[in-house]
Parts: structure tokens; C-alpha cells; sequence
């Protein structure tokens, strides 16, 4: 298995990329890596990370970066030699079975899908983190890379994120709920109606409606809601836990004996915001591209560069790719 | 000032309805009640809430209820003999000033929409609740009324929503963000796309756009989106704190240790419960109505209708109606 990984995607690359592919090589004996970007560079880091002597890595080399303040469309057709074009294009190449970059968000949705390419009959392809709950965690796609999205594209969102939890997680029949403001069938925007009459008919564990409340209940493997809205939901969650444990702590420090309480507890809340991390769960897949495509965090540190390598380990053995075409292909044939 | 009150609205109705207007009798002797119901037994609770010798209190019989279960549309045409109806009626006749009921939001929505009618160039009524967060509260429109929203629907919902705030909260110049899934202007859906280019140029305190993660910030008094996105956005933080207690329950009572420590800062949790809590804001407004008109939960205990009541008295005395009227009129004219 050959997995390419841009190099000097991210706020901490290459230290942190280089890093955890060095945790990967311990962990794994039949992984192989491409990492794109400065040679020079990459080579000090090897050494440093005490993998200079690998024949399971190789190194192409990129002159450039791509960064997150550029135009992602005007950077993937001129910057060439970026380490995130490069990549992408052996991935283009069959040269290696799946990519990881903790690059720019834009510019990745938009170079796999130039360059690599959509898997045939895809109409968009769809980022779709997993997100923990308080019981199972839950894929939810899309996830901002379609503001506007048609039925269609919804119904092939299900598809393509049942065969992701069905691949990489291992849930046997992903339960698919439609994100909808009310619980019955006759609720709901146009969108959701018609993609709710399109999903009955669709070979998915379509379990119905999943209202705001019943995002996190841990009922549903698999959200499917446009990118405009699955946008929201993922940084609403991130921005009201904040807020939740800003008061906490505000209330937690209000007196002497609460003060000891939160101490004593302390361990209990490390746990909470470790359980509610979605980094643990590696990057966000970009489901309906012609190869495996796992969109790391900026923020990534070497552990969390592991866990995108664990996943992306899982899509190729999970066979994702394969059973999204042949998902959609079904469809196609209907 | 006079408030007409559905007293067969919610889980509770007519007990805590009457219970809550006992409440407000004795902390305001500026106030009028209309009480719409059976009237025999809203008789019988002003005896037991030892206000049936009030003359500022006005029982209008009706003898039918509508439920939550029924069609709201349908419900309204046929049940011209129940409580919501007739204190519908008695709003449009201009008997009173303001409207509360905690029954059904369909039947609420429907029937001041047909009876009480909209304020002249209003396009949409907006379901608008103040919601809290560890600052200050802000103002979420809409939150379920219009599932599809045009971009000039948006722009009369962040007029609304400002005269909301200016007249019931004393915010002097709210701060509107309209929800979006990116901060830069061009980024987004269509439907925000159009509606941030036009709250550029209208007369409001636009902000610009607010992602996911800004909702719950505290940075914004007015937080404009589509009824469909608003829904999910209310529901979800509702869902989302569950899981969240539900997994620091699990965490906190996980070794003799932490249980202590729970124990110990048990009474900051409950502040934390009860901050979050957007019932203590009373109702929900519906604007754009030609009158004011608040949604009480369903699930309203005394105190709650005693909430809603003052919301009421400062709805009217902020003049809201008044300031929404010459806000739309100010951008029919342009």
C-alpha cells in the first residue's frame, strides 16, 4: 500500500508530517510513503526523525507551497510545482492508493477534483469529517464543499458516506439520516423533501428525517445535508462547546468550594473535550473523488498525522473508492 | 396596556397560564388580562390562584382547543370556537396590545398570519428567540418559519430583529451577523451571497458574516439566517449540550474521585443548565406581525408564562410594531 502525503501541508509541515509518518513506518511493515516538497529539506527532517535510512519512503520534490490565503483555483493551475499538485497528480497517475494534506481546504477540494478527478456518475464530491458523540460517532457529509447543492447530490452523499462508515469504520448497515427541520416526512425545505423522497428510493439504511436535537444522539452513522448547512453544524458545535465551557469555568471558579470541586474533577473534563475532539478520528475524507482523499487539520500535530495515515490506511483496505462507484453506479442504472 | 392570553396554550394550560397571570397581576398594576376558554373552569383556577375578584382580569369563553397533533391550516379555518381563534380575533380588532399563547407554533404562526395579519410590506413573519451564551444573549430569526427565504426575506428579518432587540432588550444599536459558511463576503450559498450584499445597504448595525463557531460568541445581537438553517441551529445546541452532559456525567462518575468533585461543584452545573436555558427569555416572538405576538414554550410553567408576560409589557411599551413598521417602510421606499 503507497500512500503520498504532502509534505508541507500545514501549519506545523514538514516537522509534524514527517513525524507521524515515522510513527506509520513503526506501526505498519507494509506501508509505503511518497511525501512531495523540498527534497533538501525533507531529507534533514528524516534524519532528525531517525528515518533517513527507509527504503520505504520516497521523496518528490516540490519547489513550492500552496497556502491557505491563496485562491485555490488560481493556485492549483499555476503552481505547478507545488508539493500539493505534485501529489495529487501521482495520485492522478495510480502511483499511490491514497493522499493526505493538511493544506488549504479550498485548494485541496479543488486540485482532486481537477486533477484527480471525480469517480464516473459523481456529481460533487463531498468533504465528510466523523464526529464524536456521546455513544457512536457519525459521519456528516457535506460539509462545506457545496454551499448549494441539488437532491441528487444528497442522495449521493448517502452513498458515499454509508460506503465510507461501512469501509473505514466498520459499521455493518451505516443508519442514514436526512438533516430536515421537523421529524415528519412533509416538513421541511424543498431541498429536504425532494432529497427525502429521492433517499426512500435509494439502496442506503435511510432511516429518515434527523432533526438539529437528534444530530449528536448518536442514532445515525450517517448526516447528509447540504454543505452550506453541515458547514454550520460542524463549527456551531465547535463554537458552542467553547462557550459552554467558558461558563462552566466561569461558574466552576465562583467560590472556594466549587473551586475545589472543578479540581478534584479536573481529569473528568480533560476526558470530555478529548472524547468531543474530532481530530482523534484523523482528517475528513473528500468522498467522491477517483482515489482515496483525506484532508488532514492545519492544525495537525505528528499524532494527528498518524491518525490521517491510520485512516487512510483503513480507505484503501476498506475498498471505499471501490464501493462508492459501485453505489453510484447503481443509481446511474436505475 | 392590555394582554390577551390563550389560556389553553401548552402542556400546562389553563393551571400554569393562570398561575403565571396571578404573578404578573401582583407585580404590575399597569396591566389588563384577556384570558381566552372554557369559562367555567379558568373561573374555577383564578379562585384557586386567589385572583377572581380582579377587575383587570376579562374571560372570553371558547369552547374548543386546538392541539399540536392537528393540521394547523385546517385547524384554524374549522376551529373558529377555540382559545387561539378567538384571542386571534381579539388582537385583530385591536382589543389588545399584545398576544401569548404556549399552544401549537403551527396553529400560532398560521392563524396570526391569516387573522392577525402582517405589518404593511412585510413579506414573511419570522420565528425570532433570544437565546443566551456566556455573554450576552442574541436574537435568532429565523428560527423556523420559513423553511425557503428569498434574500429580500433576510433583509426585513435583520430590520425586525433589531427593532426587537432596541425595544425589548435596550440594545441601542444591535450588532447583525447573517449565518454563513465562510467569514469573507464572497464566500457562501447563493441565498447568503445576495441577502450580504444586500444588508450592506440597509440601515442596520451589519456586522457581516457569521460562521458556525461566531453563533454562540456573544459577538452579535442579531443572528440572521433561513428558517431552515435556524432550526437546525437552535435544535442543535439543545442536542449538543445533552451529549455534552451526558458524557461529563459519565466522566464525572466514572472513579470514587471524581464523583466527589462532582458532587462538590453540583450547584455550579445547574447555573450552567440554567444560563443556557433560553426559556428565561420567555417566548419566542413571531415579528412582522401587525401586533405583537409571543410563542410561549409548550412545556411553560408559571414562571415561564410570568416571562412571557414581561416580554410582552416590553414588547409593548419598546414599541416594536411601530419600529418594524417604519424600518420596512424605509426600504419599501428606496
Amino acid at each position: 500500500m503507497k500512500i503520498v502525503i504532502d509534505a508541507y501541508g500545514g501549519d506545523n509541515a514538514p516537522r509534524a508530517v514527517i513525524e507521524g509518518t515515522a510513527l506509520a513506518l513503526n506501526e505498519w511493515n507494509d506501508m509505503e510513503f511518497i511525501l512531495t516538497g523540498r527534497e533538501a529539506e525533507i531529507r534533514a527532517e528524516l534524519e532528525r526523525a531517525g528515518i533517513a535510512d527507509s527504503d520505504r519512503i520516497e521523496i518528490v520534490n516540490a519547489d513550492s507551497v500552496i497556502t491557505c490565503e491563496e485562491q485555490p483555483t488560481v493556485a492549483i493551475k499555476q503552481k505547478k510545482d507545488s508539493s500539493l499538485v505534485i501529489a495529487l497528480n501521482i495520485m492522478a497517475e495510480k502511483k499511490a492508493d491514497c493522499f493526505i494534506s493538511g493544506g488549504s481546504t479550498g485548494a485541496v477540494l479543488t486540485g482532486a477534483t481537477l486533477i484527480v478527478r471525480r469517480i464516473p456518475g459523481v456529481k460533487r464530491p463531498a468533504l465528510a469529517p466523523v464526529i464524536p458523540t456521546a455513544d457512536a460517532p457519525f459521519l456528516l457529509i457535506d460539509c462545506g464543499a457545496n454551499a448549494d447543492c441539488k437532491p441528487e447530490y444528497l442522495q449521493q452523499f448517502a452513498i458515499m458516506g454509508s460506503a465510507y462508515m461501512q469501509g473505514v469504520m466498520g459499521v455493518e448497515s451505516p443508519r442514514v439520516g436526512l438533516v430536515n427541520n421537523g421529524a415528519e416526512e412533509s416538513k421541511g425545505s424543498e431541498l429536504a423533501k425532494a432529497a427525502h423522497a429521492l433517499l426512500k428510493e435509494t439502496n442506503v439504511n435511510f432511516k429518515g428525517n434527523c432533526e438539529g436535537r437528534d444530530i449528536f444522539s448518536g442514532d445515525f452513522d450517517v448526516v447528509v445535508t447540504d454543505g452550506f448547512t453541515g458547514n454550520i453544524i460542524l463549527k456551531e458545535a465547535e463554537g458552542f462547546s467553547s462557550a459552554l465551557f467558558k461558563i462552566m469555568k466561569r461558574e466552576l471558579t465562583s467560590s472556594f468550594i466549587t473551586k475545589i470541586g472543578a479540581a478534584i474533577a479536573k481529569p473528568a473534563f480533560k476526558s470530555v473535550k478529548k472524547i468531543m475532539d474530532y481530530k482523534e478520528y484523523g482528517g475528513a475524507p473528500l468522498l467522491g473523488i477517483n482515489g482515496g482523499i483525506i484532508k488532514a487539520h492545519g492544525s495537525s500535530d505528528s499524532k494527528a498525522f498518524l491518525s490521517a495515515i491510520r485512516q487512510a490506511r483503513k480507505y484503501v483496505l476498506g475498498g471505499v473508492t471501490e464501493k462508492i462507484a459501485s453505489g453510484i453506479a447503481q443509481i446511474e442504472a436505475q
